[in-house]
This record gives structure tokens, sequence and C-alpha cells, in this order.
């Protein structure tokens, strides 16, 4: 983390940001991004209390929270009103707006306060804190310091995170001064347009879990209608603000080849290397987290079952680029990642990222894409327009979108979603306990799957004397679905459904090569509803080609991340006599 | 299956059948196998009941159970005494044997009796049976034909799955006379040696499921003493005798390439091809068998969990060998599967055999071998002596012992073993709805692991205050163990166990490359003794490098074959107060 020793005013911090940005010129606008968060565990103790108990637990926090949260509007899931503090919501608002009786500040006061040696001290809707005590405290780290001397608006516009009650509460406490109103004027003048302004329009029908970054999914009713999703309601898994890429300013950087730097602009992309074509699902590592907050609360989006969707996706093989530019036995005698960086920047610069391991990169049978459509249009900006990289088979996090730069590297990627973050551990590992380097980034993703009909909580017609379950099942590693058991007893016994790799009114596909199944199954099954039921307990359960099956249950899969969540899939629903 | 409907001495049969060998020169002595089998559901109902129920279901047998069984001594594991019949066993045996008022036959008038349209008769000790009626019946299919005109002995010497009591009484129904005194001296004389009479000498550790052919598995309590298994103890898991190969003789063929048939000598292999070294974990797909017999009856030897051992191999690669007669584009169109044929035939000439995708026999990262050296020293026989193929990280069955030919072909093996046994289906699927086509042949197989210490059943100290629990996990197609959890409270809580991957006075391997994490990971565990704990229900699941993991339970995994029992592991053990 950068620490910011020398003062720079909160102008001057957003008037650098497009220098500070090696890939600022096809970006409108780059983006400078704070990351900062809160805890579940932040009480309104008094402040010596709280100092002890954030200096004890920060080394951690910093690794496990900082960044860790970042855009994902986590705080929403923490619902942090479980510590059983009522703030008083209104009031807290009110002692931070009002007028009041204390000291008159400038800006240039402010602007003064601006490191740990000065103080640090910040404004907000014109009053003006002292948030020096506070910084160490800070979960998110020190680059709370990056707002010191000047407005935190800026940054709590990016993380909608910031903007409950209780945070405005624990700020009132530093509360030391207003701002004169020329100052708080010429502030507001300067400060930036809400950083989510420029956010593509979405589909109504997408559950939204976090609006800013935008994290959306589609109802669970309309997932397996179609085999190829819509892009339109294609589950949207966005860590920051999306940037908007000029097509023709693009160019896709590429590092750590003999040549030396590569920069590629999309029509060269397009032009130079075959167009090659894969349909493959993508999921979210926290896809069915909800499932887990049911076992005990973990941090993350409270993702449904339907953070996962297929499409088709055309662009050049990864493969081909790298060896146009020089990838041959010298650079594979050293590297073993390929890290991908976003144009999606955090307020240090620092991009979104994530690698691959080198062999699924380069991989004949890898089929990693710089993708630049998806079911056969322009990549959607929420989808990474105007290149993304597609990983077929891994994790949704290390499928990179609005792709800036990729990194031929002996080392993993060092962002924080790399190394602390995706990651799954033991039901027994807590926060308290965690150490992110002892566990492998993922990358495949384990055997899933889902039941898309019926809805939990809906009945059944005994007089229809069936119920047709249906669903969706994918594993990750181009291992192919092999078998989906269905039971309406709670898993006491089990019935194949029938398996579907296309539209309805499509041939199906042909069978994939070993290995390279990217694509989801759906299935479908007509169960006999039993004769004295009075309601079902659906499961589902898949297996793959290396006949990897799914746990029975959550709480022992459960992890502090809720990531990786395929246990079972159960549904209940009422068995009604009808008339 | 082959119909013999032309009369041949059952001698002739012996004789003719080192020509009919393709492979023979080199296999000293090659060996006529039948592999006809019997079911558990025979029950001695009279001839017709009998008759109607085999004809209703002799299709299914046919396909389910026609060499099935071959080898395996599965009858072992079937109990036949789970039907309640108790078979008067003395009785029995003296009907087949004891003098008679029946005709007294030549072995010239047996023989005549050899085919559906003359009449089946067959010998045994003597006496002279019409089975005419049964050939229908057999599960083993129509090979029961080739013993037709001549002496059963030779082949129910080859498959211990005949001399049951059962078999005897069941025999006796279908006795028509005896043989004249100078006709049975004559045919015990030409009757040919024990087939297993040149069985390589075993370790006596070893617990045995099967004599005849030989299958054994050490005691679980030693098999995680050693990380790489002393050869001696290295689970054995044989589908036929032994052959006993001679190495100036042995040659290795090689079909489906450009240049017509490959032969290579054993010195040939390996001079000609880089000798390469892996460490692999070796695991039938049959291990845990017994715990899928506890929920209900399996077919299959009843494997414990130590049907599972590692090894270091040397070899050739296999894809060297390939790449040097021809293998290339042309062939990589067309060609999908690597065929093996091993050394060790049946009666019909058919080879035991496998086959494993291309891609994995070809892929610079698939390590396949063509391994001769186990452990630093010369494949043991009971290991495939001279040559055997080593595919890591793909189901023990797949490793063809006793290599004689390789084809490169468009299509999968047409072996029983790849056909129709080895292969998944859901707990809902049984003998009378299952169909082999529409599962896929395992290769890869899933996460493992398991308890080797303590033993069910033991007891452990509390005043030692902890509980040392060690195992082993392993998982396939080159995904490594990242974890292991274990549990003393049979789920509830979990601690992470220590991983190790040497034997401890060595220095740990270094970590593989990505998915080719070919050998298990020992690990260990002091858990601490939960206060007021009677008894411990000892846990253990893994997790690998795909985040894949164990079922908690064995009911909603098992499969009539009992193959890839994977559930969590579990052993119970006493808490005793001590002295």
């Amino acid at each position: 983390m950068q620490h910011l020793k020398h003062c720079q005013g909160l102008a001057q911090v957003f008037l650098i940001r497009n220098q500070s940005s090696r890939l600022s010129k096809s970006v409108i606008p780059s983006l400078s991004v704070w990351d900062g968060h809160l805890s579940c565990r932040w009480r309104s103790t008094g402040g010596h209390g709280r100092q002890k108990y954030f200096n004890n637990r920060l080394p951690k926090f910093r690794f496990a929270l900082a960044g860790l949260l970042a855009g994902t509007g986590a705080v929403f899931a923490y619902k942090l009103h479980q510590d059983k503090v009522q703030w008083a919501a209104t009031s807290a608002q009110l002692r931070v707006t009002q007028t009041s009786d204390l000291p008159v500040y400038t800006l240039e006061e402010v602007t003064k306060h601006c490191s740990l040696d000065s103080g640090v001290w910040v404004t907000y809707k014109g009053g003006v804190y002292d948030i020096t005590e506070f910084v160490s405290m800070h979960p998110g780290g020190d680059k709370i310091l990056l707002a010191a001397g000047g407005s935190l608006e800026p940054y709590w516009a990016l993380y909608a995170v910031h903007q409950q009650d209780h945070v405005l509460e624990l700020l009132s406490e530093y509360k030391i001064g207003v701002l004169n109103p020329e100052s708080y004027k010429k502030q507001e003048s300067a400060n930036p347009l809400d950083p989510y302004s420029a956010e593509p329009t979405r589909h109504p029908a997408l559950q939204i879990n976090s609006l800013k970054p935008f994290n959306a999914e589609p109802p669970a009713s309309i997932l397996s209608d179609n085999y190829i999703t819509p892009s339109v309601i294609f589950f949207k898994r966005n860590h920051l603000p999306v940037p908007r890429v000029d097509p023709e300013a693009y160019r896709l950087e590429i590092e750590g080849l003999p040549g030396g730097v590569v920069s590629l602009s999309l029509s060269e992309l397009k032009s130079r290397f075959p167009k090659h074509t894969i349909t493959a699902t993508l999921q979210c590592a926290g896809n069915r987290r909800s499932e887990m907050n049911e076992v005990k609360q973990v941090k993350g989006l409270n993702w449904g079952i339907a953070a996962i969707s297929n499409a088709t996706w055309s662009g050049a093989r990864l493969r081909d680029v790298l060896l146009s530019y020089g990838f041959g036995p010298e650079v594979a005698a050293k590297a073993k990642h390929v890290q991908f960086e976003g144009l999606d920047k955090d307020v240090t610069g620092t991009a979104y990222g994530a690698s691959v391991p080198l062999n699924k990169a380069m991989s004949e049978e890898g089929d990693v894409l710089l993708a630049y459509e998806m079911n056969g249009e322009d990549l959607p900006p929420d989808h990474g327009y105007p290149v993304r990289v597609v990983v077929p088979g891994v994790v949704g996090a290390r499928n990179v979108k609005w792709l800036g730069k990729i990194v031929v590297s002996d080392e993993e990627s060092k962002s924080h979603w790399q190394q602390n973050d995706y990651k799954g551990f033991s039901p027994g590992t807590d926060w308290d306990t965690v150490d992110f380097k002892s566990a492998p980034a993922i990358q495949e993703l384990p055997i899933q799957s889902a039941i898309t009909h019926p809805a939990e909580g809906t009945s059944v017609d005994r007089s229809d004397g069936e119920v047709t379950v249906k669903g969706y099942a994918w594993s990750g590693g181009g291992r192919e679905v092999v078998r989906v058991d269905v039971s309406v007893d709670g898993g006491k016994t089990w019935h194949v459904a029938q398996l579907r790799t296309s539209d309805q009114e499509q041939h199906p596909a042909p069978p994939p090569p070993p290995g390279r199944a990217w694509a989801w199954k759906l299935w479908e099954i007509d169960v006999p509803i039993p004769q004295r039921a009075q309601e079902l307990e659906i499961v589902c359960k898949a297996v793959d080609s290396s006949y990897n099956t799914q746990p029975d249950t959550v709480a022992p899969i459960w992890n502090l991340r809720g990531v990786l969540s395929n246990a079972w899939h159960r549904v209940k629903v009422k068995v009604s006599e009808g008339f």
C-alpha cells in the first residue's frame, strides 16, 4: 500500500489521476477509487476501546479486508444490526450536517492536515473531522490517507458501503468544526461527478445485489430458459465502476515477451489473429453464497443461485497472440503465470487484476480467448467492452474485463483479488486465524448444479402426478457434466435427469473433446409425486467426467468468504391437493 | 462372444491355445481363461423356474456380468448365503463324486456333445453332466460352451469363483452319468496345471481379497508409514493370472501409426528413448468398496481403504515413443484414443485391455510412461513385468500391466473392462436398469482421503489429551491435494491437518507444476480430545486444487459396482479413562 506522507490537496489528487494512469488515454473517465471498508465488528464503543480493538486486529484486517470488499457493497450483507446496535439514523445525519458552535475553518486550513504528522482532517458535507486517531483503525488500511486534507464525498460516492447510518454516526464522533460557506461552495464545485453516473443501462429483470459497483443476477426462474444466456440478463459482477473505453484509442499492452512491450489496437487484435468462438459458462466464486449465509454469516455479496451464465465468446486465442509476439521456449522456461489487468482501477492507479497458470494460457486445449464478442455482438460495457479475457473452466474473477494489460511472468498477479480474496478455507478457519498465503487462488471451480424450477415455497398439484424439475449443472476445468441426479424426498431416492446442450429448437452441440467441456448443461426431469408426501424436498446433485460429486450439505464446506458453495441444492415445495 | 458351433475336444482347446495367441511367443505359459461366473441371484429353485428366471434376465446379465467379474473372484464378495440358502456342502460334494447307478460314458462319447445342436455335456471329477439347458442361464454368457464336450476343471481352476458348494450343488442337478475309469484317468492326465501355479510369492502382510486372480491390499495401519509404498506391499489388482514374460522374447507392438505395426524389444524401449521418472499414486476404482457394501451389497472385491499406493515409476514417455514412430498431425486429426492390451488373456485370446483419451497420452504434461521400473527396480511380476503403462492421475484399471500392444485409434478399447465395467452410475440404477453405454469410462478419479490411524474400534487414552490422526489424500487428473480437514466429533468442527510429500527423513518434494500432482499426500494432526466425549467419530475430508470436495455420506454415491467410493472416511474410537 502506498503511504502518502506529503500533503496534496484533494483537488490535486483528482487532477493528477489521469497522469498516473499509464493506460488512461483510452479510459474515459479514468477513476480514482478508494477501497476503504467497514467491519461487521465495528461497534460504537468509546474511542480508546475501539483503538485497542483495531490495533490488535489491524494486521489481519489489512490482509483480509483491505480491498477485500472493494466494490462488493459487501457491507450490505454484513447486516451490521446483527451487532444489535440500533443507530439513531436521523439524529446522526443531523449531527453531521447541522450548523453548530464548533470552530469554522477554511479549505486551506483543512488542506494542511493531510498526514499523520500534521494530523488527518477530512470534510464531509461542510463538516470538518479530525480522523487522525481513526486512521490506524480503518479496516481498509491506510488508503484512507488519500482523502486526508480534503473531502470524503468522492470516495464515498465510489463505494456505497460508506453510505450507511452507522458510518455517519462513527464519523460524527470526530467532528471538530465546519467549513466556512465559501470553502464549502468551492469544494462542492470541485467535487467530481458520481463515478457511477456513466454506468450502462441494465435490464429491469436483474436482481441487484449491489448497485455501486454493479452486481446483479437474473431471476433463477428465467436462467434456464435459455441454453445461451442473453447478454442482458447474463449475471453482472463488477468490482469497480465500468470504465468507458474509446475503441479507437484502446490499446492492449503485453509485457514479459522477448521483444519488449507490445501495444495492440483493437483493430489489430481483430485483424491479425484468427477469430475463434467457444461457448463457455462463467460462474462467480460467490454463486450460492446465500446458502452459506444461512449456516453462518460470511462476508460478500449475497448471491442466489444465478451468479452463473452461459454465452458464446469470440476473439483471438491468447496463445496465438503470445506466440506471435515472441513467446517461446526461453519464456516458457521461466514464466509460470499470465497476469491480466483491467482498465477498471482503484484510486492508487492499481488495476483490477488476476492471473492464470501459464499452462492454461498457452495450451492448445486451454481455449483462452481475448474476446471481443459475446453472443455474436460487441461485448456489452458490463462484460468488458472492448476486450476481456475468457478463461473457460476457470472462476469468473480471472476472466478479466476491460482488459488493458497482459504480463507473462514468473509470479502470480500481486492483485488483492488474486492474493487475498477468492480462496477457499476450512470451516474452522475464521478471520482471526486465516492466512491467505496458505490457500491457492481459486482457478478451476468444482462441480456445481442447482434447481431453477420449481421455486422454493411454491406448490405442486398432486393431481399432476409428477413434478417437473429443471436446473443447470456445470463443472470447472473443462470437466463435462455426465449425470444429474434428482430426488424429491430429500436425497433418499434418486432419478437421473435428461441433459440438454442447446436451446430447445436447436440441434444439440456435438460432444466436447475431453477436458474441454466449457459450457453448462441444462437438465430436466418429471419425477412422480410420492403418494403420501405433503411436502417435497427436491434435491439435485451433478457428477462430472472425473466423477467428482457435490457435497451433501453446506456447513462442512462453509468458509469465511462464502465462496465455492456447491452443496446439493435443495428446494422445498408443498403438495397441494387441487380442486 | 465367440460361439463354438463345431466340436473340438477339450484337449484340443488346450493344444491350440498357444497358436491362438498372437503374442504368445513371449508368454510362458499363455493362458486360456474362461470367464464364466455366478450371480448372487442364483437360487436352488427347480429347473423350470430357474430357466424362466434366467431367460428373463439373461440379456442384461450378459452385458452386466459377462466378463464383469472376470478374474475378480467377486463371488467371494457376493456372500451367497445372504439368500439364506444353506447348502449341504458335504452331501453335494458326495453326490458329484460318488459312484452311482447312472450310465457310464467314454470320453469320446462326451466329446461328441459339444454344441447346442448335439447337446452340451461336460465332465467334473469323473461325473458327466448335460448342461444344455443351463447354457442360456449361465451368467457368464455362452463362453461356457468352451468347456462343451470336455472337462470343467481347467476353467474352474482359473476362477476360484466356481469352487463353492452351491455351484457343485447346482451342477449335480444336471448329472447324467460317469466317465469310465480309463477315460477319467486319461482326462486327468491331460488337464493342464493350475494356471496360477506360477504366481509370484507375495508378502505375508498383504490382506488377500481374492487369491485367483490375486487381489490384495496392505494393512491400512502400515499404508501411510511410507510416502513411497514399498513394492512388496503396494496393492495388487490382477484380473487374470500373472503372465510370466521372457524379457528377451518380449515385444511391444504399436499399431495405428502411418508406418505400420512397430515391434519394439525391451532393450530398444530402454535404449532408444529418454528415461523419465515420476512419482504417481495408483488407486483401484473399487478402493473403499467395503463402505458401499455396508449401505447395500454391490458386486466386486470387498476392498478396504488400502487399494491405493504410491510409487516412483521410470520408463519411456509414451508421447516420445509415438512421436518417434510417426505420430503426427494426420494421426491426431483422426485418432481420439490410445488403447492398451496386456499379455494377460482370457480363453478367447482376448487380452486385458483399456484405453485413455489421446490428449492424455500425447500431452507433454500428461506424463504417461511405458514404465519398466518401479521404485528403482525392474517392475515386479505383479506390477506388470517387464513393461506397464502408467497413466498418472487416472484410475488403476487403465494402467495396463504386462503391456503387449498399443493401438492409436479413433475408438475406445472394446474391452469389457472399458465398456461394461469401471463406470459410475446413480444410486437409483440397478442391474435391471443399468445401461453401460450411458456412462463414460472412468478415467480421472475424484478427490479421495482416508484415515489410516487410529483404527476403527480401538481406544484412545483421555490422559493423552490429544489423539493423533493420520491418513492419505489424493485426487485424480493431477489435481493437487491442497487441504485435509479432520474432525473428531463426526463433522461438527474441523481442524486442518499437516500435509507431507516425502518420507519423514527426506526433503519434501518440490511443488508439482499445475495439473501434474500425480502423487498422494500423507497427512497428520493431533486433535484435542473433547472433554466429555466417550467416543470419537473421527472424520477426514480432502480438498483438491480445483476445490473439489468429498461427499459427506456413502449412500448418495452408492452404485451397483461399488466404484468411486470417496465419501468422508469415518472411524470410531472409544475414549478410555486410563489408569
